[in-house]
């Protein structure tokens, strides 16, 4: 284990940190709002701690797979540790675990907050709150392998453990390219979203952290109500703008490029993503017209919460821990579901939906002729046998994760649906989950134990359980 | 695929259902009871079927895994209608639906029933009720495979098709003399059971059913009250026999041999079910001790709940849908760990269970060393990669088959911890779940759509998912 460049990286990441903690440094100086020192005071910090480190490049470059997945973990654990400190210095969460949890799941892109009455917080907490989504969105090594001349070969390394999906695909034949598009993308529709909410007459506060939430998917909101209170206009915008950022950016960089046309639709996996919020919103707005008085009034709150739950972003229009059964099911499905591979959602990912259904398909053809099975496909192209052995193992990782926190979870002895609906919204990085944890409720009602349990599962469920497992695997340790 | 085969073996498997039927006749008889005249009649259909289907071997032996699939996939759907029809002649449960539901609820050794007042019953549908438990646990092939001089090379494909576990060993060369020796431990093992439950001073109409009951891992009780008003001694007896039917029954050949003494100990899914069982008692036992007076009391209950749940055997002596939280969701993940694979019990199998845990640790040793991974190894053996793989497929298709489940109870509106509880109770072959089908509930309350799911999945569940998904695979059903 290089334990130099390990640190060496941890470093830029604290120096990236520290600048964006000057932005909520200057919402503070526009409000007047003495809450803005913590920031200063932590970014400093950091920039301090980082610079020193940064300054001499180590010697040893020596870079493996390992390195990479401890880095990115170590990163985001430290990244939160620091993001936390501001909210217990200027005591708008004086609690430093609650503020750990809000910081994890604000950089995690889950949106599970522990706070009753966010309206009682700065504007400068707030916005740090949404911008953590924003960074956590796209991730952090990306836009650092965007704007950084990082040494060495192990780009591919850090991006691999931090991008989420079954497989990273190269946009172009540099990693430092494929990084820079996919930011300008992610910044273009930002912007885009940002536009239009003004233009439907929201406060630039609110439409700014709006979409810094709605960017990486995450869900934090600046108003106790979430988006219940603002305008239809506005609420349709965010529906379609937390569905545009759970399209994999693969498909944008095709439709930039301009050569595909219609060829968005080819995806196989974005074709079933669409598919799958069409079919839930139908089924949702049949179910609960009789809640809101007649179809019309039905769909447009069926769409914003299908398409806030199966992107993993986690906004709400309504308590729909109200709903009826078979809405509240669908939406615990598609909170494992998730949104595709390569977007900014969370969950398991569309794309491994289909290859492990594809897997069961061909695992049924072993018995009926077991001489001729064919390779899995998508998008036509046969799947490596290794990429499926993965999606299988992933899987199975996934359910033994969600048992053990299950497990500690109950020791707090409240109702099972709360328990199990809370795991589902913070290892999906979703956020509200139902009963206690519903739109109407927090995360505040855990114990320190439970909390950190679901601190664990964002940052496993974010990083795609290998980076963070492995930080607690003795042999990745030892020096080679 | 071979269609006159299949009718040949199913309609040996209809001439023995009308020999077991002769039971429930005498039982009718000695209590003078007419419910008995609906098993003769029944009985003599299912003989003249059979009689008239087995006179003439088919000329075509040819028969392939797939075939084996869908006899013992089709075997266990006829047994069970003809099984249920007697409690509709009968009146004792005179709703088809229902009545099929408990037939398959018994052939699949679940106990799940939706009778609000079992002790309604006629004596002749209590045995056979719990009859069918006995019946379902070692198998009906192994029974004829056991008794019958087979045509051709088949045996195996019926064998692996019927017996649970992620792969078949056989004890002894011929798969004849295997399932000879099965039967003949299970048999010894029930007789055991049944004198020490007589000597605990049960009567004898209690002593049979109970131990059918606990040797098939049924679940079925002929009290409302389960096994709550039975003597200590008695809870304490069924308690040992349902941990001893949950091994694994290789273990009792080795040790009949008595070449490997202790060896028991040494064959590691035993160790770990084990291990299991005393962990789990130990640790409800600490959680409910305030709730029964002491721990001296609380262990008997502990020890009785989660043998039953392990096992899947799904017997109670108290309402535990009334324990604490940590208590109740130790029992849930119990429910999908199940008993040994070569047991009667259900469930995913504590072996799948290892072998899933090695095969993430495996996945973990790609990340750190890519090049020098080992292979995964049970008791000592390296297992095929095959293996492995069949077991991740049995996870994924086991999730989605129970999501899939888990939409289509939401349309009865019923609360999630009851439908999810329902399915794993059903899934797993346990019997009771919490809620609204607790101990002291019943699957009643279902619509009839969601007891056909139900059905299906306790069908599934009992064979291993593949053989009933391949009902459903048109491609297994053309001719060749």
């Amino acid at each position: 284990m290089n334990y130099s460049i390990i640190t060496y990286i941890l470093g830029w990441v604290l120096m990236f940190e520290s600048f964006f903690m000057a932005l909520p440094c200057a919402v503070a100086a526009i409000y007047g709002e003495k809450e803005g020192y913590a920031f200063l005071i932590v970014g400093l910090i950091c920039f301090a701690l980082g610079f020193a480190r940064t300054r001499k490049k180590p010697k040893n470059v020596v870079y493996f797979a390992r390195e990479g997945f401890v880095t990115v973990a170590l990163s985001w654990i430290v990244m939160s540790i620091f993001g936390a400190l501001p909210f217990v210095i200027n005591g708008d969460i004086s609690n430093f675990t609650d503020a750990l949890f809000e910081t994890i799941s604000g950089f995690t892109t889950t949106g599970a907050s522990v706070l009753s009455d966010v309206e009682a917080l700065s504007h400068a907490s707030l916005f740090w709150r949404s911008f953590t989504h924003w960074i956590g969105g796209m991730g952090v090594f990306v836009f650092l392998l965007a704007v950084l001349p990082m040494v060495g070969g192990y780009n591919m390394h850090l991006m691999r453990a931090e991008s989420p999906g079954p497989s990273v695909g190269k946009l172009v034949p540099r990693m430092k390219d494929t990084a820079k598009i996919l930011y300008i993308i992610y910044f273009a529709m930002t912007v885009v979203e940002i536009i239009l909410l003004l233009c439907a007459k929201m406060p630039l506060f609110d439409a700014l952290t709006t979409s810094f939430g709605t960017a990486g998917t995450g869900g934090f909101g600046i108003k106790n109500a979430s988006m219940r209170d603002y305008s239809l206009s506005i609420q349709m915008i965010v529906t379609v703008f937390m569905v545009l950022f759970g399209v994999n950016f693969n498909a944008y960089y095709v439709l930039l490029l301009g050569k595909h046309k219609g060829s968005i639709f080819k995806m196989e996996e974005v074709r079933w993503y669409l598919g799958i919020i069409v079919a839930c919103i139908a089924i949702i707005t049949f179910n609960i017209a009789d809640v809101f008085g007649g179809f019309l009034k039905a769909l447009p709150q069926a769409s914003f919460q299908v398409a806030s739950i199966i992107t993993t972003t986690g906004f709400s229009t309504t308590d729909f821990d109200l709903w009826p059964q078979l809405s509240k099911t669908i939406l615990v499905v598609i909170m494992f579901i998730g949104a595709c591979a390569g977007s900014t959602g969370g969950g398991i990912k569309v794309s491994r939906i289909i290859i492990l259904l594809k897997s069961v398909k061909q695992e049924m053809s072993y018995f009926v002729h077991p001489r001729s099975v064919k390779a899995i496909k998508m998008d036509g192209k046969a799947l490596d046998k290794n990429t499926v052995r993965a999606v299988s193992a992933f899987l199975v990782t996934y359910v033994i994760i969600f048992g053990g926190s299950m497990f500690i979870l109950a020791f707090d002895n409240l109702d099972m649906v709360t328990n199990f609906t809370a795991i589902a919204a913070t290892f999906n990085n979703i956020g509200p989950g139902l009963e206690l944890v519903g739109p109407t409720g927090n995360f505040g009602v855990f114990s320190p134990l439970a909390k950190y349990v679901l601190m664990f599962d964002m940052l496993a469920g974010r990083l795609e359980l290998y980076p963070i497992l492995l930080l607690f695997t003795p042999s990745v340790w030892r020096r080679s």
